[in-house]
């Protein structure tokens, strides 16, 4: 990683600029998160007129605090913020979460305030996340360095976002359905840190598993391009590019002014890096928790196994949508179900235990068909006899040690909730809905395949120069889009036949 | 509806043959359900053995029952059904419920007492529910003739459901959901009552205002068809349909023993009916929440007013994907809403009334927005002063008595759920995701089309004889799958130009 990052990530000390004891404030609402958090290290508040912040010895400057301090939270008003990153630099700070609005989102005066931020900030040491975020949260550390209260579970997610409005909400969100986070990050304006460099800095965390990201747009598309094929060469890549219809392009510009950028390039970039695009914020996490807790998948094949023949033929349709393969099983795997299953239960794909299937027999159909190549998907819809818990713990029993994905789908409310919960926890990710399960377990595939393509295959000789002269040209006749006639040359360059190019022989 | 039916829909007494103590039991659950969700009406157990069962005198057969019994709930097993039903016509009962499994699904000696138990009703006075289904609910009727626990809420979703696995679960869910049903019943394997004939009867149901029901396969197409139609032209009608791929008929026809037919046929007889097919279970639900709540919308038209950009994005990408009009304001309602609003907001389409927006400023954006046409998405992302539950009340006091559907997304969890609960109990849906409340706004606009559409152009004059005599020659020279030569005379007898009629002028 990126030592001028590591403050980020485990600080021995913290200041919060602007800390009050008034928890309905910016500055009393951050240092309160990090007091409850129960970060270990050393909590520095500044406040030019109190000299007891929340219970804690307070200093009217940072230039005045006692010993090094790591990481400052910025906790101000706009107008105040560079003369007091001014002081954090002063003192040794390495790294700043500046919160305040005011900059380049709103125009005018803020946009002028944020060029002087920026143009200061090139030639400093101290690197700066936001302005304009909700802040930082490293769960391991109990590092809450945000104004959004409680502090989310620690786990291998490593999630950033360019709104923060969205951010709070998925931390409330993710409180109730047991989500873990390595790092959960608002990116704000990004007057230093961007979405590349958090890319780069999760490469590199240990703690992080899966890299997910919510975009708006991509300020420099060939550094994005090459951090993300880094990345996903090393970690599981989620993203979920929000701006990609015209109109939610002109929503995206008048949000954060940023520009949201082609959509087919973008998507191109995704695939070609062997990454992968959720199409709802909903199936971005639930592809995550997938991700999260179990291997990918080695093939396109899946083995369903149901109590209910309803949520059975629900999950096939889905699975045939997606293009998974939900074959018959092969004769011996029918014949070792068959010797633990009662008569009247289905020995085809899904199989399916009848209604009244216990965890025993849910653990003996599993213990059956281990040992093959094939993702596993075990339903349950709950009956009259059904003990919900019962079998989770055997699906968490009999699958313990594979080396293929087991997700789960318990369909229902309250009656399923500690089974569904008890799989969480196992690390069976548990949907409440067949078709959900299966767009994770479809993600997963897709992201298994692009990450087993040789990324070389993206990377074609290029003439170079000839693209280069024929873009040259046509800036100089005056920039205007790409139609055929204009595109054909670069991509005759990167050895796609033009229109000009003879047909393929056998074309229809 | 049709008389025959009515005992199902508002009996006055309701015997349960097989009674008992034992709760474990089936015969035990239904009485237990019956009492415990208060049924008015008379309850006569049905047990040879006890005088009193679950504290109600009992009969040893439904013969001895003192008076008349409207409805039956026959919970013995498979081999004893068809006496008691013959005890049920001698005493005059109308309507029977069969709860037990080991008919036609069971293959062999099931299958073969299903057909004497269809041979025997064909001559009998009695309508049939089952066997091997879950049951039937009349929550306005306090009759809950199921083993499956709890009373679901009143409504005005009349569903059924091919898949009783499938009911019990969504019964558990929906309860958790506040989704209140004018009927909830499970077909099983429809001796008897079918999907069509639920249809006809939901139709003429005044508690009904939207009719939804998940087919695993039609019997009769062209009834079916007739029904939908009639059903669809009075009240919203949503399918899900399984069994849709291949793989999935497969498993539809190992589950209920049911023929899922050609998916394409379904999905036209859907379409031309006037009624919408839901993709998933969820988005099932999604839509009919909305369906009940909200009227059909006027156009395709939608403005959404958010506190936070992301969201706002991402319901217009969502938008755009399913073709809805996410066009900017028109000046006189930008200049209403700058006359409420704040610098900062956004005046465009989403609306952003930026991240502090007060439950007064959600009030006042809508009564500036009050009087379009459009739909409204109403979008919410809790922030540090966000008062879910003021919002929540704001919108409903605004939008009570618009025409035109509003929707909400409360995005994150503990922190919105208050504000989420208020507006679903004031009659606006809310939704978790932006792309979900969409996808069912989208889903309320094809419908408002597809209803608003002269079914007329669905019934073309056709030369009946020229398709029966082509059909004939070709079943006379052998059935096979029809290719195009074979299709292109019944297109034409249907007035589409075939591939040997003259090209239309002017085609590409």
């Amino acid at each position: 990683m990126d030592p001028s990052l590591t403050a980020f990530f485990e600080p021995a000390s913290v200041a919060v600029l602007g800390a009050s004891d008034d928890p309905s404030k910016v500055g009393g609402s951050v240092l309160a998160n990090l007091k409850a958090g129960g970060f270990a290290g050393r909590i520095v508040p500044v406040n030019a007129r109190r000299a007891l912040v929340q219970g804690l010895p307070a200093v009217a400057s940072i230039r005045e605090a006692p010993g090094p301090v790591d990481m400052a939270v910025v906790a101000v008003p706009a107008p105040a913020v560079l003369a007091v990153l001014k002081d954090c630099v002063a003192h040794g700070v390495r790294g700043a979460v500046v919160l305040a609005a005011g900059f380049r989102e709103a125009g005018g005066e803020g946009a002028a305030r944020e060029a002087e931020l920026r143009a200061w900030l090139a030639d400093q040491p101290l690197r700066l996340l936001g302005p304009n975020c909700l802040g930082w949260i490293r769960p391991t550390r109990r590092l809450n360095l945000t104004f959004a209260p409680g502090m989310p579970r620690a786990g291998p997610l490593g999630f950033f976002s360019h709104s923060g409005a969205l951010c709070t909400a998925i931390l409330d969100w993710s409180r109730e359905h047991g989500i873990g986070f390595s790092l959960f990050a608002s990116l704000g304006n990004q007057a230093d840190l961007t979405e590349t460099e958090l890319i780069e800095a999760l490469v590199d965390d240990p703690e992080t598993r899966v890299i997910l990201g919510y975009v708006e747009g991509v300020a420099d598309g060939r550094r994005f391009f090459e951090a993300l094929r880094r990345a996903a060469a090393a970690k599981p890549c989620v993203l979920m590019k929000a701006g990609r219809s015209a109109e939610g392009a002109r929503a995206v510009s008048s949000h954060t002014g940023a520009l949201a950028g082609s959509d087919a390039a973008f998507q191109a970039a995704v695939v070609q890096a062997g990454a992968i695009r959720a199409e709802t914020l909903e199936d971005l996490f639930d592809l995550a928790r997938a991700l999260a807790a179990q291997p990918l998948p080695a093939s396109r094949r899946v083995v369903f196994v149901t109590n209910g023949g309803g949520l059975g033929i629900l999950a096939t349709d889905a699975a045939r949508n997606a293009a998974l393969d939900v074959a018959p099983l092969a004769p011996a795997a029918r014949e070792r179900l068959a010797r633990v299953l009662p008569p009247g239960a289905a020995l085809g794909n899904p199989v399916d235990l009848v209604g009244d299937a216990t965890a025993a027999r849910y653990g003996a159909a599993l213990g059956a068909l281990a040992g093959g190549a094939a993702a596993h998907l075990v339903l349950l819809a709950p009956q009259a006899a059904t003990d919900a818990l019962g079998v989770a713990r055997a699906v968490l029993g009999a699958t313990r040690g594979w080396r293929v994905p087991v997700l789960a789908v318990f369909a229902g409310g309250g009656r399923v909730r500690p089974g569904a919960q008890s799989l969480e926890d196992g690390g069976v990710p548990c949907y409440p809905f067949p078709e959900r399960a299966v767009r994770a377990l479809a993600g997963m595939v897709t992201l298994a395949e692009r990450r087993a393509l040789p990324r070389e295959a993206f990377a074609p000789a290029v003439d170079r120069a000839r693209v280069r002269a024929h873009v040259d040209r046509l800036a100089a006749a005056g920039a205007a889009p790409l139609g055929l006639a204009e595109g054909a040359p670069p991509l005759e360059a990167y050895g796609v036949p033009g229109p000009g190019a003879p047909a393929v022989e056998g074309g229809a």
